[in-house]
Parts: structure tokens; sequence; C-alpha cells
């Protein structure tokens, strides 16, 4: 007995040895190791004839599928997440859908939606990394509760008639809000919003910069002020015993108080406490001054350029009682008529975020940078090419236009295009074209393009001159139309 | 004998499978999976009945247990290091207790204890990276070595009396400090300190930070000159015939020289000498003008609030002749009486970094991040909620305040409690009140208010107009005293 | 038989039980855990005697091993390169030779190589993560093709003959260049370069900085201009139909304009051309006024420091009409005759990038930080040393010194070594010097020197004071010779 059972125990931590062992070193590279785990044990054991082997392995396979199963059912999310962020890091890191914006604000009566974070996207996003643009939605008589951020706004109006708050220590100032007016928010500016129209929907882009050129990126998180338990108060933060003492108030004086508000963050108010919020008071004299700088229409501005194509107008840190001064930012508001294109330029030093705010089109963009070239800094030798980085434009795209980099965009053939841009570190920028009045290829001296071109100076700029400057009609020319494509494939 | 051991090992491998399989699919959560192994094996025993499936269990527990242990013991250190690291990033990044600095210098006559590298503890205190914070600690009548840093530092001499020497190519200048003195020092500039008491300890709170704005954190690593071996001194990293030709003297000279000085970094000196180091010399005459701005007392200024219950002294950017011109810096001094708190305020647009150097009290602040929220990008939809940050203050507690977060300090029953605040990105800051005379809540106008609150006015302006500002009492109410929490949980 | 094989079956799991925990507990540290598995399994055989055990022992490793070895072969390759990166890392990031350059461009009329992403080489570079260094290499009467950057550059003529061309919207204006030019080219500016002598190479040292202080690191990608398909024209990233409406062109007149080029992007052009493109046209009047600032020569300027030993020319923020204005940079040339040196010294704000353009020498710096204890952050308590780091200094090599940090140049006995250094944030910088005249140990006042030094100050006089200035012989004194190494160790 103690004989069998030894040999019985040799035998065993043989196999079982050789099993951990094969377990552990030998895991074949694409299959799962619990399979293979299994696997082995059915070819070690050699009472098994090749049938018994055969069934063994298939119930291993069997058994740990099922197991498996319901965890990947679980991971299958995640990694689809993981797989879409990978995506955008790869194709296109420059433009930006409606399921890219976080919904920070989500209620009957009117969203927000924030991006901002734009390192975390792609490295090639760095330089505007500090910024974070909101599209505020509120429906129509509906209300936005104060509250402030803790980084600069600047606040297009989009579409509809709004009125700003604006509180100080001592009052509040309000601005009606119309089509194209700017209005700058500085950091830490408690603020309502109300939609002062009894239909339309306002629309207001907020770009978000950090109030000082050596901050982090933005985080636009708002802080909603005193009223409101459900959703919190800033207030509702700090123990009992402060907010009593602070306010000089009993637990129960402050719970009447602070407990009434049960109102979302947006919420419809009634067309007489409209009517009185968007009453114009007459501009309050000295010692009560203005406290805030008001709107500034965009459109009241001489176009930049304009055609018949479309017109760009702009506000820049160069323009005075703008409200943008000091900033360094240039905000230009751009319609492409239908049919048209705009030329292909760059920015000499600004990086520009702009959002498709109307109709519908393409962007085509020169990219020297490949994500996959970034991240390999070990790599010693390059080759120099550029991508072409193209999207479909629809209002509520963002897309992100770096310095230096030459793009155009094309209006489709039913709808004018406006796009609403903020170009950061505008302050020496110069807008640059490759065609069209004043290009940078005609303005070349005549040795230089002949040279270049190794051509005749007159037969480059038979192709690169002509007299529309900024804007051209794109789709006119019927028989072109087949010849899609890349020019040069 | 041969069937019987094949139906040991075919029973044995199956159950042998069993328990591979189970051990690395099926572990229990909550459960050691080590234990939970052991555990199965004993539900597979056949042959078991249900007491020796107990025992068996039992045994596993045990004896996984012991064998833990001593490995536990081993790893237990470990594991409170990084708990204490996770525990700072998920509860509280914005407060720094004593064992949170690095002792930089550590002599039996004084110590330099530091604070930077901010991003590496938090996210969240990615605004403040670049700065420094350092405590120096020098006992009566000692001296800390000529030294210079890369960065620009700001001192703020909080108890005794400091003499500081500041050199130029030329000749070295000296200031006397007292309690309050604010002095800077720019970057690179070798400087001395003297204690000129034969009693008290001076203690002095040095600010850094970088030298431009386009700069990276600053290192507080301090470069000290020529005497000296041991400890080292810049030199020393030099060649010998380098030091040989620079100064044009042989080894055995600069051996004699350079090796003199055997003490520490800081180190006691003779009362003469303290004496003839603090003699005030005549400001000197052009053209050998004055090299350095001499310390600026804040004090000397008007408190920008005042009241019974505390006081706050201020030297900004805006101040002229204080030193600070130029840097983007606000000096703060608060001074909150005992049993009295200050205001539930934010400031728009600085982030401050502030030292308790007396008394001691409580911090409370609101905060809508989380840095489980913070870390996911990828989270869509987002709720805004505004968590309680609280900490108790003692001398030597630093905590951070970023921009736009309401906070309150509150003075123990004890003691009056003061903080050195420093405020960066102070250009346009202004500080907000919750509560109090001139708070944002009462300057909402009339329409605004009864909407956001739900309330008539006058309902709120009860609760948030007082006549005090800034500072009030805390602990007067007794019968408040039982009811602590938060308000509204 | 039941009996029996119940017995079996419960030793067995017995041991499975104590060699599974085994396996999961007690693992030995410096042995594979594989093996420890193993040998586990040869203990736990109590049938085994300890003959049996040794030689089960010595199978583990022996098996294990060979299935290891196919498994390292592979990984080998792996670490090599990782280990050469912590190598770079932990040796000396301060210094790159050529093979740290990437070739940017690489055709048989000249190169262009370039040094960027300071930061992803080691995080002590943070401070000049932003900026970038190109080497251009133009052949005789070579021609560089129209190109633009998104970064700002500051190029200085090294060697050779130059021309310039800027193109702005309307005209192109040329500059001739000779060594020691200096001129800006803003970002965005489309430019090219000619060598406009027939047997010399022109060698140009482009320094890259982002065009405002809120930006990213430098790209240094080329954008290169119409001409071209093969290399690429950022215009071959569009689609044809855009080119053909851009250009108002069909697509065969495209094609004939932009595949005519079918140089490289460094090309020989024809005497006559370079002759036509030097010609030195006069200053154009207003309404056609200088749209561009020309060259400055940094040689015009009167030398900072200038003796037998070597001297020191300077272009910094606070000249005037040199193109430099608000650039916060400064550039400097330093030529150290054969056999002399620099003293040893710091800049006080600048970080400085330097580029050996001449002869060959010896870089010595005193560093405060090692990599190691720079990654270490947690590490409460440190000690204060200086490490050397040193290089041999030739023509190509690229050397940091980071503001603070004490250094010294040596020339080789054989030639003179000239140096091209380009210093970031240098508002406010200053040299500051240990040895020499106007040192700051000399400046030091008689009591703290005396203090410090624990020695008469007419002692540490003699030491450090010496009648030169900036510059001083070093190899003259022979006997020296042999004493090499550092003085203290």
């Amino acid at each position: 007995m103690a004989i069998k059972t030894k040999l019985c125990l040799t035998i065993f931590l043989f196999f079982l040895l050789a099993l951990l062992c094969s377990n552990l070193v030998t895991a074949r590279e694409d299959e799962d190791p619990k399979v293979t785990t299994c696997k082995d044990h059915c070819e070690v054991e050699h009472q098994y004839d090749e049938e018994d082997k055969r069934i063994c392995k298939e119930e291993c396979e069997d058994y740990i599928k099922k197991k498996q199963e319901r965890q990947t059912h679980k991971e299958r999310e995640e990694k689809e997440q993981e797989k879409e962020q990978e995506q955008e890091e790869d194709e296109n890191p420059y433009v930006f859908e409606n399921n890219d914006f976080e919904t920070k604000i989500d209620t009957e009566d009117g969203r927000v939606l924030i991006l901002n974070k734009f390192h975390e996207k792609s490295k090639l996003l760095k330089n505007i990394e500090n910024y974070g643009l909101a599209v505020l939605e509120i429906k129509a008589n509906a209300f936005l509760s104060p509250h402030h951020y803790d980084s600069e706004a600047i606040l297009f109006n989009i579409k509809g008639k709004g009125i700003i708050g604006l509180v100080a220590e001592d009052r509040t100032e309000r601005f009606n809000l119309v089509e194209g007016d700017i209005i700058r928010v500085q950091a830490g500016t408690p603020m309502y919003l109300v939609n002062r129209d009894e239909n339309e929907e306002l629309l207001i882009a907020a770009f978000h910069m950090p109030p000082s050129s050596d901050s982090a990126p933005v985080n636009l998180e708002p802080f909603f002020g005193p009223p409101g338990r459900n959703p919190d108060s800033v207030l509702t933060a700090f123990s009992s015993k402060v907010l009593q003492a602070a306010f000089k108030s009993s637990r129960g004086e402050l719970e009447t108080v602070l407990d009434e508000q049960k109102k979302e963050r947006i919420f419809k108010i009634a067309k007489e406490d409209v009517r009185e919020l968007a009453h114009q008071r007459k501009i309050s004299l000295w010692p009560f001054g203005v406290l805030f700088k008001g709107p500034f229409n965009i459109l009241s501005n001489k176009p930049t350029f304009s055609n018949q194509f479309g017109s760009l107008y702009e506000v820049g840190p160069l323009q005075e009682k703008t409200g943008l001064e000091g900033l360094n930012l240039m905000l230009s508001f751009a319609n492409i008529n239908k049919g048209s294109m705009s030329t292909i330029h760059y920015n000499t030093n600004a990086n520009k975020i702009a959002l498709v705010v109307g109709g519908e089109g393409d962007l085509e963009m020169a990219c020297p940078h490949t994500p996959s070239s970034s991240s390999n800094s070990k790599q010693k030798r390059s080759s120099i090419s550029y991508h072409n980085i193209n999207a479909k434009l629809r209002p509520g795209t963002v897309f992100v236009v770096p310095a230096g980099h030459p793009f155009v965009n094309i209006a489709s053939k039913e709808n004018n295009l406006s796009i609403v841009c903020f170009e950061v570190n505008a302050q020496r920028n110069k807008k640059l074209a490759y065609a069209g009045k004043n290009n940078i290829v005609s303005a070349l001296d005549k040795t230089a393009k002949e040279v270049a071109f190794d051509l005749a100076a007159e037969k480059v700029d038979e192709i690169f001159e002509r007299k529309e400057e900024f804007f051209f009609p794109y789709d006119d020319n019927e028989e072109r139309k087949e010849e899609r494509g890349r020019a040069f494939v």
C-alpha cells in the first residue's frame, strides 16, 4: 500500500510539475493561457488515447469560454471606448463632432456642452491645451442660474436673443444680446443668462481661456451660487456651523431660504420676469460708473474680405473698445456662400478653434505631422510629406487649424456655411494665401520663382494670379466634377 | 495495481483541472484568491463529509493566513506609503503637513524645509506647478552660508530678527529684517542670512517662482558658493586643473583656503560678527547707488479689511515701491481673532498658497472636482456637485486655494490664527464674498434674486446681508454647538 | 480500493494545496518564481531523500532555464534600447552630439539637421522644452526652396555667404548674409536661402522658438510651398477639385505647372541666377517701405569682454535695432583663444543652448541634480552635493547650461574655440563669476567673508582676486599637468 501510494504520488507530482511548468512557461501566444493550461493537462494525461485528449481539449475550450463570456461582455464597452480614442488619435485629431462634447448641464429647458482637455486627445493639440469651448443652448424664456468659472470666458451670441447679468460686489449689470454679439466675462465674475425670446432658442458659444499665461488648462467647472440644494450650490459644501455663523442665522432659517429653490440649473421663468430683466436701464452716472464692458457686435465691423462668394468679419487684439483688449485673441466670423470656398491659406501665428454654426461643407488641411511619427522621437531621419486632413462640416462641428497649416473651407451647393473662429496667439498673426489676389507664390521675386518652379515666371503667374481675393467660386465648372480625388496620386 | 493507479491519476487530474480552472477563473471577489483556491479544493473533495469540509476550509484560512503574515509585514510599510499618497490624491490634495516638506538642510543651528513639485502630487495642482515654498529656521546668532537659487524668491520674515546680505558683482548690500518684512531676491543673486537675535529663532518663508513665465517648475536646489568641502561648495565639482587655472593658484594654496571651512551650511557665529553685520550703513550715494531694493513691511500698509474679528494686510502688484512690481503676485497676511472666521469668499483670478504661522483653526473649501472625475476624461455626462475640503490648521500647515473656489478660515477659541498667503496670478484678482457687507448674493438684481431663489428678495436679503465685512464671529452662539455636520445632508 | 483511493486523494490534495500555496505565497526574492515553484515541489515530496531533492531541484533550474532562453533572446534587443535611453538620461542630458540630431532634409546639395523635443530627452531640460535648433548646410551655389515654419526663427550665419529671401503678401525682400549676421524670421514667413559663394559651404544655425509664451514645443516641420510633387509641396495634400477651383485652372494645366519641378528641396542653381538674386536693390521708398528687418552683425558690437585670451560678443533684448526686440533672447558669440578658458560663471536667469562652431575644447559644469534624485519626489531628506558634468567640445556639439549652474569652457591647446549661444529668458540676466575681476566671492563684505571662509579676508582675496576679467590662460603652467582629477576627491 505504502509503495503504491508512493508511486502514485511520485507520478502525480511529476505531472503536476510538468503541468505547472508548462502552464507558466510555454503558454502559446495567441491562445488564452487558461485554455492552454487546461489543454496541457489533457496532453500530459498519458492514459488518454487521442480521442480522449481531443474531447478533453474541447471541454477545456468550452468551459473556459463560457466562464469568460460574462467577463468579456463587461469589458467590451470599455475596449470600444479605448478603440474610439485610438482611432481619434490616429485618424484626425483636429475635428470634433457632437459626441466629443461632454454634457455638463442637461435639463428640459437647456443644456451646456463642453469641449476641453485637448492635450489628452492628441499631442498635436498641445498648443491649445489650455483652452476650452462651451456651447450653451437655452430654451425660450429660460434662465441659467448665477454661477462663476475660474477661467476667462468670451461669449459669442450665435443665435437668438439673450440677456446677460454680470454681478459685482454691490450690484448687477445686465446687457441684452443679439446675434453676432461678443462679450467678455472675466474670471470669477458671477453671471446669469436669460433667453428673452418667447419662441426661439438662444445659442451661445463660450470660449474659455486661463486668466493668465502661466496657468493650467481651464476646468470648465461652473461654481453655482447660493440658491438650491438639489442641484447643489457651492454653499452646500460648507458645514452647517460655518453657514450659520456666516449668515448669522439659525439652521432653520437657512434651510427655509436655501431649500426653497428646487428647480434645475436652467429653468423657464415667467414672461413678466423676462420683460423686467430685459428692460434696458440707462447707463448710470458716476460714482456708479460702468462696471463691465457691454457687448460688441462683430457684424458692426467692416468685413476684412468680402465679395459675392463670402465675407470674413474679424475682431482682434489691435482694435479698441471691443472688450478683447490685452487678450491675444482674435474672434472671426466667416460666411461662405453656397457653392463657394475660401482660398488656400494659413495663419502665421494663430491657432484657430472653429465652430460651425450654420450650413454645411468641407474642410481640407495640409498637415506635415502624422501621429505615429510624432510619437517616435527616436527617428533620426525623416521624410517630409503632407497629409490631407479632411472633414465634413455641419452645425456643431469643431475643427482646429494650427498655425502654419494651409487649409480651405468649402460651402455645400445647398447652403451658406457659417463658422465662428477663436484664434489664439493672434498678436502678430497674418493670413497668408496661396491663391487669389495677394498670394505668396506670385509675391516670389522673378528669379526665385523661375528657379523654384523651373518655369518662366509668366507661366507660373498665369496659374497663381487671379483677381478675386480670399473667397472664390468652387462648384461653377460642372465638367470638372468627375475628377474628384487628389491631384497628384 | 496499474488500474488502480490509473484510476487514481485520472480522478486526480480531474480535480486538479477543476481546481486550476476554478482558481484561475472563478475567484470570489472579496476573498483572497489563494484562500478561495484552497477552499475550492475542500469542496471538490467528494469523500469529505460536511464536517470534514468545514475543518478543511478553516485550515485553509489558517494556513494561508500564517504564510501571508510574514510577507504582509514587509509589504505593510510600502503599502502605507502608497496609501498615504493615494489618500493625498483622493481625499485632499490641497493641504500639506510638516511631513510633506523635504528637509533640504538639517543642522544643529537651523534647517531649510521645502515644498514643491505640486503637479506630481495632484493634477489638480497643475496651475501652481511652477512654484515652491521654503521655510527657513535659523537659530539664535546663526549664519546661513552664501548661496544662490535659479529661481526668484520672495522672503517673508515670519518671526525673529534677521539680516540679509545680497551680493552683486562688486559689493554686498545688507538689510536688517523684522517681523512682517518682505524682500525680493532676484534669481541667481548670491545671498546669506543671519539671525541677529541672541535668543529667539529666526523664521522665514521663502516663496519661489520661475524667473519668467515660460519656465519650468522651480528646483529649489541651492548653489552654495566657494567655502567648504564637506558640505560641498559648487567649486568642488570642477576639476583640480580648472580651479588652479581659474584662481591662478597651486593646488596646495587652493586646498588650504577651500578646506579651511569645515562647518555646516548653517552655523553659529560670534556675537561681535553678528553686531558688525547688523550695523546699518548709510544709503550710499551715486555712483554707488542702491543695487537691491530693501525690505517692505506688510504691516506698514493700511489693512484691506479690519474689524474686531480680524484683519487682512495685502501687498500687491499694483502698489509701488514694494519690490514686488511686475511679479503678478500678491502677498497677504491674515490675522483672525480667536473664535472668529473669515467670510465665505473666493479669489477671482489668484491661486493662493497659504502657510499657517500662528494659532490654530480650520479650513473649509468647496471643490467641484473629484480626483476620480478628473482622471476620467472620457466621461461624457457629468453631474456638478461640490465637495467639502476641510483641514485642521496649525503652524506649519500649508494649504492651497485655487481661483474660483469658495473657502473659509476659522480661528480656534483659544488662539488667534495667523496666515501668510502667496497669491499668484494676482493682476486682476478680486476677493468676492457670499456673506457680509458687499456680498455677491445681495448684489444680484431684484428680479434675478427672486427668480433664482424663488423667494421674495427681502427674505433673501434678510439672510445674506449683515453689517460686518470679511471677518465675523464664529463661536459666539453656544446653542448652535451641537448642530455640527453638513447643513444639507 | 475506495479507501486506498481516498487516502491517495487526500494526501495528494494536501500536497497540491501545499504546492499551490507555496507557489503563490513564498516565492524567494532573487529567484525566478517559476524556478521557486518547481523547487518547492521537490521539497514537499516527502518520499524523496536529500539526494533526490537535490537532483529534482537541479532539473528544475535546467528545465526552466532552457524554456526561458528563447524568450530572453527576443527581449534582449528591447532591453538594450531601453538601456541606451536610460544611459542618456543618467549620464549627461546636457550635451548633444551629431548623432542626436535628426536629418530633416538630406540631399546632395545640402542638409537640414534638427534638435528639439528636449523635454523628451530629460526632465532636467524642461525649461528649454519649447525651443529647437536647426543647422543648415547649403553647398556652393545651392538653393533651399521657399518654405515656412510655424515657429519664430533666429538665423545666425556661422560660415560662408548667404542670401535670404523673405516673402510678404505682395513681394519678396532679399538680404545678403555674411559671417556673424543675425536675422529674425517671424513665424509663418515664407523664405528661401541661397549660398552665393561658388566654393565655400554656407552654414547657418537657426534657433526656433514658439511664436508666443503660451505655446507648445516647436515642431520644426517645414511647410514647403507650391513647386514640386516629389518631394511634396503642401499643395499636393489638397484634392484635385480644390486646386482646380483655387487656381481656376484645368487639371491638365495644374499638372504641367506643378509637375515641372522635380528637383530636391535643396539644389544647385546657375551662377547667373545666384548673381541676380545676390544683387542688392536700393531700399525702396514709401509707400513700399521696408517689410522685414535686415540682418544685424554680432561682430559690429563692442565685445562685452575681450582680452588676449578670448572675447565675448552679445546681442540682447535691451539693444535696439537688432531685430531681437521683444524676444527675451540673447545671442552671444564666444571666441576662446587656444590654451585659454572662460571664468567659472553662471547666468542668473538665462538658460543657454550653445553650439560649438569652431575648434575644440572642454566643458565643465557643476550640477546639483542627479536624474535619480529628480525622479524620486518622495525623498523627504536630501543631501546637497554637486556633480561634475563634463564633455569634449567639437564643431557641431550642442550643450545646455541651465540658469544658476556654474560652468567653464576651455579651448584646446591647438585651436581657438568658437561657440554660438542662444540664451533664453535673458531679460534680467547677468553673468556672475567666481573668479577674475568683479567676482562674487571678493564682493562679499569683509565680515561675511571671514565668517564664511573661517579665514582672514585678505587670505581669501589673495586667491579669488585677479586682474583679468572673464577669460584666463588655462594651460600655461606645465608643472600642474599631472594633477588631473577633481580637486577634492
